[in-house]
């Protein structure tokens, strides 16, 4: 089914100004405008199949993601789509280990963003010329050739190819009325439309009360608001004032603390899990861990009870592979990041995927929502009662509308040759 | 003495072709063009003097550095300088922690690069405003404006400002005489001129004979060459890898191996300390360490017997200070990494200081040297009986030869303009 050589690669900088509303500021990251570096890349196989792949990013910076793109596509160009896919992990290797590239990760930052914007396209044409969703790929895919996807690099301490085989073998079983239960009722998610940090509280309480009315019994709010389920610190606290601050706040009962400390801080969570766990409260934290080697890490430390995954910040579907088997393997439950742009749309595969051939539980499990830049899409996600409904078209859902990207490509969009001059006044 | 506002920022991709040589070949990085991304600033005093800084890189990839510094440009253009020296930990603060840039790193890979650039230029240019070098001007600064360039956010479990001002005052004793001790005796150094991966054995074995002749006592050899002192294993192995290689090569009692993993796993590498510790070999990292938060990790784990800082990757000298702080405090040698293009230049200054106001100790230290490249420095290192004397010309020792940066331009100087259609054909 495998077909054609990669043509082709274009990058584009795409940006919407979602700080113009305030939407998605938090404590850190006060002004986003919601943006991604968009890939597309093409065969010569003359089937007009595209391979779409996005990372996302905050405004500024994405062109420095650009730049990146293009110092990979040497990679990718004139390869043939199948010794990419039949030696996955080779290639994952080959465009994660470039001897003068990885001086600038390795496999982390802009080198790591623009090498999942590259991997997303992949998976994306992959899929789409198997005429099935990500997910439904995955699930159908032989526990070998999964296995064949992974870069176990700085992780056989922790999970061996074999380990990942047992746990893949083990996923078949009860595999067919997972995929059902799935169809029939999706993947519960949670909201954090209701609760940037740049609404004021009169909007903050319309947008939750709206939210249960909705359905939405599950929401995630920025730690100034004190009505709440999960509670998000955005990195904003040293390791001793994590612990001061949030336990003031159990008395709240949140079922979690996302992100009290620096991404970076295994040990850092380490401390802060072992003071609040007795407390009733867990640790939810990898919307900015940067590849498989911190997670890894994360779990040996038992320094987080709630692994969120990123779609666009790890190697793609092949490193997010090794992350879910990993988590599996310590029974951590992974309930993924989402919002920006597109990271409902890609993630969604990864979570239904985890369901129904790896953890086989819903139990403390959640996958975020954030119901903004949806109608850029060509594949939106579909939620119902609160749940992502699986997709059903080819491909990873990141194709987005060409009239989209045309008007809000920076600098020279329709959206931005309106917005700049006046920005500059 | 501090003078000017910042009026101008330009930075450059200065490639040389050192893979045509072998020269820097290791493990992982097989074919390094050493390159460094040239910052130049300058102020609108009318004194001509300029502040140059620069991150080393392996070749591809220096473009997207360059478009890093040029995303950071604005934070630095129009700033008078008083203002950014006078509240450096706020500046630095505001570059690494920019709302739309931080999602591309937070300070690790290209953008944290692209930082050390634009401060390292910031210094060069404070000292020689001052008329001093970089390690003068710190030896001379009061403890408490030495603490005030430090941002101590995500490592104040581990240090605080008050337990820096401590060192420091306690540094204060006998500084004079240390002082005195390096202007006549210089820091000692190791070389790695004579063992990269891409030489023969014949070549290794002539050049090592050459440096025993020139009085070098310490060489870092990779793993392939069997008579050594330090052994670098450039991130080759696994843990459980390590472990297992070390151990047979115990033999040859090396002092210590260096990277022998992941540069992200901390948790790797304190088990890789415990099991060699006991055979007579310590754990040496850093070069790729990407913050203050994995030394401060590396340290609390007893992850490392030798602390390898890098004067181009962490956020420059205000970076570093807190890391030198971090390892008085734990009492492990500081053993810079260089090399490259300019890191000896660097990170003597460093060193130097480390000895006078810091460590106050030269028991189990070294500071590596690698006789590259150098020539295309105004104001290159001192070796004298393989040793670093220290520097005595003002600035951070970091100006290139402009004639060497217009050659060596990518893609337009004259060398790659030259040897870009040959590698073509």
């Amino acid at each position: 089914m495998v077909r054609g050589r990669i043509s082709r690669l274009s990058v584009r900088d795409v940006r919407f100004p979602t700080s113009l509303g305030g939407h998605g500021s938090d404590a850190m990251h006060t002004d986003p405008d919601y943006s991604a570096a968009y890939v597309v890349i093409e065969t010569d196989a003359e089937d007009g199949i595209k391979g779409c792949g996005i990372t996302f990013t905050l405004g500024k910076g994405t062109e420095v993601v650009v730049c990146a793109v293009n110092a990979l596509a040497h990679h990718v160009l004139n390869k043939d789509l199948k010794d990419i896919v039949g030696d996955f992990r080779g290639f994952y290797r080959q465009l994660t280990s470039d001897g003068q590239l990885r001086w600038i990760g390795p496999e982390k930052g802009v080198v790591h963003l623009a090498t999942a914007a590259v991997l997303n396209a992949v998976w994306d044409l992959w899929a789409k010329q198997e005429g099935k969703p990500v997910w439904k790929l995955l699930v159908d895919m032989d526990p070998r050739t999964l296995v064949s996807c992974i870069d176990f690099r700085y992780i056989t301490d922790v999970l061996t190819e074999e380990d990942a085989l047992e746990i893949l073998q083990k996923g078949q079983v009860g595999k067919k009325e997972r995929e059902k239960q799935m169809l029939a009722q999706g993947y519960p998610a949670y909201t954090t439309s209701c609760a940037w940090l740049g609404y004021s509280d009169d909007t903050l309480k319309q947008l939750c009360a709206q939210a249960l009315k909705d359905g939405w019994t599950r929401a995630d709010l920025p730690v100034k608001s004190l009505f709440l389920q999960m509670m998000d610190a955005n990195q904003r606290w040293d390791v001793p004032e994590a612990v001061e601050w949030m336990s003031k706040l159990a008395k709240f009962k949140p079922l979690w603390i996302e992100e009290p400390t620096s991404p970076d801080d295994i040990l850092g969570h380490a401390t802060i899990s072992k003071a609040l766990v007795p407390l009733g409260i867990g640790i939810a934290t990898g919307e900015q861990c940067h590849n498989r080697v911190i997670f890894k890490q994360l779990l040996q430390a038992k320094a987080l009870q709630f692994l969120q995954i990123d779609s666009c910040r790890l190697g793609s579907v092949n490193e997010n592979l090794s992350v879910l088997l990993m988590a599996k393997k310590f029974e951590i439950p992974v309930c993924p990041h989402a919002g920006g742009v597109g990271l409902c749309e890609l993630v969604q595969h990864l979570i239904i995927f985890d369901y129904i051939s790896v953890s086989a539980s819903l139990e403390n499990r959640v996958c975020e929502y954030v119901d903004h830049l949806h109608e850029h899409f060509k594949y939106p996600v579909m939620i119902q009662r609160a749940s992502y409904m699986p997709p059903k078209d080819p491909g990873y859902s990141t194709e987005m509308k060409e009239e989209s990207v045309k008007k809000h490509q920076y600098p020279d969009g329709e959206v931005w040759k309106k917005l700049l001059p006046a920005q500059e006044n």
